[in-house]
């Protein structure tokens, strides 16, 4: 039913955001000439450089649930997925924006932790929650990332870059995060606050985006193709390809299995919020980016009829067509 | 249920966001470098701009009730909130970024007429549509909107530049909108497709951002302080008092009352989406702008002990002190 107009209900809604994102400003963001308070945020961007926009959904029953997410590791997740996007262009975070909508009832301590989650992130890469919308949600929880970049002009990090004969690379470790999730879903039982949890990497929980090893590959004039692996190696291999009009083959010894992760997982489990990048084989790949070890996991081949796009060779040399399987949601 | 990996289920819906986007890119974007596709969009924006960032929710019950709003109203209506946040800062429109969240019903020809109503509005702005997020929901459609502006360095019309003694603007008319919203809620029948409803304006259902105005009132080198009119003349004024730690007088007899409309619909109806502005005394501010009329409805004057932040004054001088009401959602 539409109310009569009354006292605005969204002032303390506003305040509250106002004060979470001072929360956040303890960095230095000179490129952040107006955030919360107005009509629109104002941004400044180096002279020469392009500007990189990505929006990503984190939605309950689709991207999390709460009896498997503390609300913590919700929030981190939500911003983590924005950071990956910036990462595989290559581009160094300038701004976030969050759109919430929450059931009323848990607009108290689980958006505080929510909100903790995601500020600690955003501390961490420095990033200014600069603006965003706050709402309250019949059911479910609808969170709406929007994470602004830069990047120097024409040196974007694209899918499209990928040639026969580049060798193919990816950063850290795969299928951690599945793994996790797995572990997480048999134990049935809720992921508290991330004090909690046992201490160590939790790939799934709190995965970390490779911005570090983005702003190196986008460094040196090279020609290099990149793709953050949110849905799993073989989707997103897969869209590469398709992109650059390009095949692939993956040699199965040479992948990063992370430790407590299957073949399957790694190949498809996805959120791993890795890069997967290529690079022309004169180009030398340094055997760690921004502090994340660096795996060559096959090469780039050109289209050929009658030939898959993607492969996977066996240590013994044995070829299997690759399907591009990859991460579902939980609905 | 966390479901085995399979086929990627998204892959159809960016299929589909692909396609929807090319329906828009009759136009020329010289600043869209890179859109749908990649792991995020990139923008090029003129030496000397800055960036305007703004993002919006448009929730089914909050902002739009499908018994009330066709589809393509409320795409309409989702891309209107956005783009009146870029008029509000004096901004030129550079690329709009869709999240959709909506249940599987509403794919087919629900999603069609959404996307019909948001694009139609977007080719009349120029505006295209760079990116975004699609995906399945429960139970409502969950809508968020980012809008993506430039305006010259410094030039920004901001809500806090308002000074003692400045005159008080507004575009167009108001209580339009409520009126239209209170004659639909009365009806209680579907608002069907937009060819269907009566010819001529449409404040409510189909709302007009006043981006010409912005430009025209960030042009020259004056101060002017500006926010449009979202929520209502009266609780939008207070919010640009609050920012530029002023109070304000308004005429009662110079309101541009919208033909239907009450007075207080005018004056708190909210989701008229005109442009609420100060200018000093001395800039001569022409009886148009981009087309829409302007209207002097008061002036704005120094904080003092006891004195109410708004004061209406009736045309035989009575002082009436005014709460901020506003619009309230649906809910």
């Amino acid at each position: 039913m539409l109310k009569k107009p009354n006292l605005n209900a969204a002032r303390p809604e506003r305040q509250r955001v106002r004060e979470l994102a001072h929360a956040v400003s303890g960095g230095s963001f000179p490129e952040l000439a107006l955030g919360i308070g107005d009509d629109a945020a104002l941004l400044r961007i180096p002279a020469g450089h392009e500007i990189v926009v990505t929006t990503d959904f984190s939605l309950e029953g689709v991207h999390f649930r709460r009896d498997w997410h503390s609300a913590q590791s919700a929030g981190h997740r939500c911003l983590a997925r924005g950071l990956s996007d910036l990462a595989a262009m290559g581009a160094q975070p300038v701004a976030a924006f969050l759109s919430l909508a929450l059931p009323r009832k848990l607009a108290g301590a689980w958006a505080d932790d929510f909100f903790a989650g995601l500020l600690a992130l955003a501390r961490q890469y420095n990033v200014p929650l600069a603006g965003g919308d706050l709402t309250s949600s019949p059911t479910d929880v609808f969170a709406d990332i929007v994470l602004i970049g830069s990047v120097p002009r024409d040196r974007a990090l694209l899918r499209s870059s990928a040639r026969p004969g580049d060798l193919l690379y990816v950063t850290g470790q795969l299928g951690g995060a599945a793994a996790e999730l797995a572990a997480i879903s048999r134990k049935r039982k809720p992921a508290s606050g991330a004090r909690k949890i046992s201490a160590g990497p939790h790939p799934h929980l709190f995965p970390q985006p490779c911005i570090a090893a983005g702003l190196a590959l986008a460094e040196p004039l090279t020609r290099i193709a990149c793709i953050d692996i949110s849905d799993g190696l073989a989707i997103d291999l897969s869209r590469l390809c398709e992109s650059s009009n390009v095949i692939a083959e993956i040699d199965a010894a040479s992948l990063p299995i992370a430790r407590g992760a299957t073949r399957q997982q790694a190949m498809s489990g996805g959120e791993d919020y890795e890069l997967l990048f290529t690079a022309p084989p004169r180009t030398k790949i340094p055997a760690q980016l921004g502090g994340v070890p660096i795996a060559r996991i096959g090469r780039i081949a050109a289209c050929k009829e009658g030939q898959p796009q993607l492969t996977l060779i066996s240590a013994r040399g044995k070829r299997t067509p690759l399907q591009p399987l990859g991460w579902q949601s939980f609905t």
